[in-house]
């Protein structure tokens, strides 16, 4: 079987040792002679798994115990929710850059005032607004780092007192960052973490118990935090693979990470500007390291296009409805070797 | 490597045959040269997964198509907030058999009047209660019917012209039931269906629509109806898992898993109640044919019988603390010979 090159948005390449490592724990568990899907989540072997995939976040971006890991279920989209129940009291500040910082807000003014104070909708989101003024009496600030639809990312913070919530789904551990910087970040694990059904939450504690309103249990981070994440059943065999891609990223070291993904982005980028079949979508400055949007400048090629990457087995770069073209998305995983042969089928193409 | 006995009672014994397909897909799904793990959500491989997932369900009850299944995240926990979310409006009634039931009356509370109108709570749970008026100004009433920590279950169901929502997370597809009794049943997976992570919703389409609270998207029924489950990205394996057990269920028959499970629970009974060094803890007439639940007359045993079964490679009988003692959960994919193990060592104890 020839390898096929994964471009896919997400659910998204993962490294092979953390598969293979799944594939295994699905046979024989911790030497149990039982199947990790079979084995109780109360188990001691399965509270290791839980406690190392929360120590190991802990230790790849150095925080203290100010700061505590929860894996939860349903996705960044329950988060969007889950946030604003726990921290909305007056009013929230949001960015808008996209798909899913729109999704997040929406659920969010449910609960409360919550305020766009900069938004990149009035040229279809492909660029990061910059130097907005963000109000001082905010509960929080809501970021999206990373747009996996539109292909934008913040290669800088904002600077501020108010507490900074992100939704890192798309770009986490993909580059060395201060997670310090932030009081609360989440990610559904289907890009750089993960299979489908674990999502991360990490929070520094403080942040917590300052609403009045009464929260859901599934909702409220104190009970899930009260109980290491096991108040009810955990998704068992998605969080023990996030625990082997987070070793992964442990070995190769998040600065090597970011290297690769440097290299990899620049490359196909340089393609993108370079031949004149392709243009990018998004302002330069602001281009996804993960996720490349682009376009053919004669989209009567698109089908002959999908056709020559589908021979040179590449898979998973069609792009998303709201911006037509392709999209590349290349997480942690995936090799330079896979941007070579896109850039070798664009280079062909022409 | 010798076979263990595993009497867990969630995450629980799933059929060999669902866990190696499972393996199979994680190297290489449907034939995509990826593993399942990596692949999108909107790929037509895993729509056809998710598709059959919904369709096995609705065969396996003979449901017409009043009736539509969700696969979502969050566990029977989450769905006791979503019930509510979706179906209370004025009242609901409940009956309370022990844990579950009652944190799914908690949940429900936050969000309406909510009325206990049966509890076994007086006998710590051993019972189910029997021949409770139901309100018939009820939006609905909601049942467990079978309790995983007490060991109880329904051998019959209420009969009432109101709206029924059950719970039956530990012992969906082990009987032979007519499905349509109820509106809306709900599952977490990591008993009978499946691995930790898939929740099973199967929903009578009139009941919704009809509160004018307003909804999170992410609680929100029609939502995930009007997606096809995939609103956000699904937890595609445990429900390529789950998928793998029902065409399991499907192949046996639901009335030879009955007929099986009948014959494991009698044979466990029997012995409890015919070895003088044991006593079931729940009414005769409404013990659990899943979770069978005892103690020792003489509790200084405890660790005795524990290392007795440890020894025969009998696994996760340990009583949940509310009731002491053992639990022996004996699931569909549950072997007669590992009930017959149990047994052994029972008579060998004595």
């Amino acid at each position: 079987m020839h390898k096929v090159h994964n471009f896919s948005a997400g659910p998204a390449i993962l490294p092979q040792q953390a598969i293979d490592a799944g594939v295994e724990a699905l046979k024989n568990f911790a030497d149990t002679g039982l199947s990790i899907l079979e084995v109780s989540h109360r188990s001691k072997e399965f509270v290791a798994v839980m406690e190392e995939a929360r120590a190991t976040v802990k230790k790849l971006w150095n925080l203290s115990d100010d700061y505590e890991v929860l894996y939860l279920q349903g996705g960044a989209s329950t988060q969007f929710l889950t946030v604003a129940y726990n921290l909305l009291n007056t009013r929230a500040s949001y960015v808008d850059t996209g798909t899913w910082s729109s999704k997040a807000l929406k659920e969010a003014k449910r609960l409360g005032q919550v305020e766009v104070i900069a938004s990149s909708k009035d040229r279809n989101y492909c660029y990061i607004p910059k130097g907005f003024e963000i109000p001082e009496d905010s509960d929080y600030l809501h970021i999206t780092s990373n747009n996996t639809i539109f292909g934008s990312q913040y290669h800088a913070f904002p600077d501020t007192n108010v507490s900074m919530v992100c939704d890192m789904s798309s770009d986490i551990f993909s580059r060395d960052i201060d997670a310090t910087k932030f009081d609360l970040i989440y990610a559904g694990a289907q890009k750089n973490l993960g299979p489908a059904g674990a999502t991360l939450v990490v929070i520094k504690k403080e942040i917590l118990g300052k609403v009045s309103r009464e929260i859901p249990s599934m909702l409220d981070y104190n009970v899930h935090l009260s109980k290491d994440s096991m108040f009810n059943t955990p998704p068992a065999f998605p969080v023990y693979v996030v625990l082997q891609t987070l070793k992964w990223i442990d070995q190769q070291g998040i600065e090597s990470i970011e290297k690769r993904n440097l290299e990899k982005a620049e490359l196909l980028y340089k393609e993108i500007d370079n031949n004149e079949l392709f243009k990018g979508t998004v302002d330069k400055e602001d281009r996804s390291f993960m996720n490349a949007t682009f376009l053919l400048n004669d989209e009567s090629l698109t089908d002959d296009f999908m056709n020559a990457c589908k021979e040179a087995n590449i898979s998973g770069i069609k792009g998303h409805r709201s911006v037509g073209g392709f999209r590349a998305s290349m997480y942690n995983a995936l090799d330079l070797d896979s941007v070579k042969a896109l850039v070798n089928v664009m280079q062909t193409f022409k």
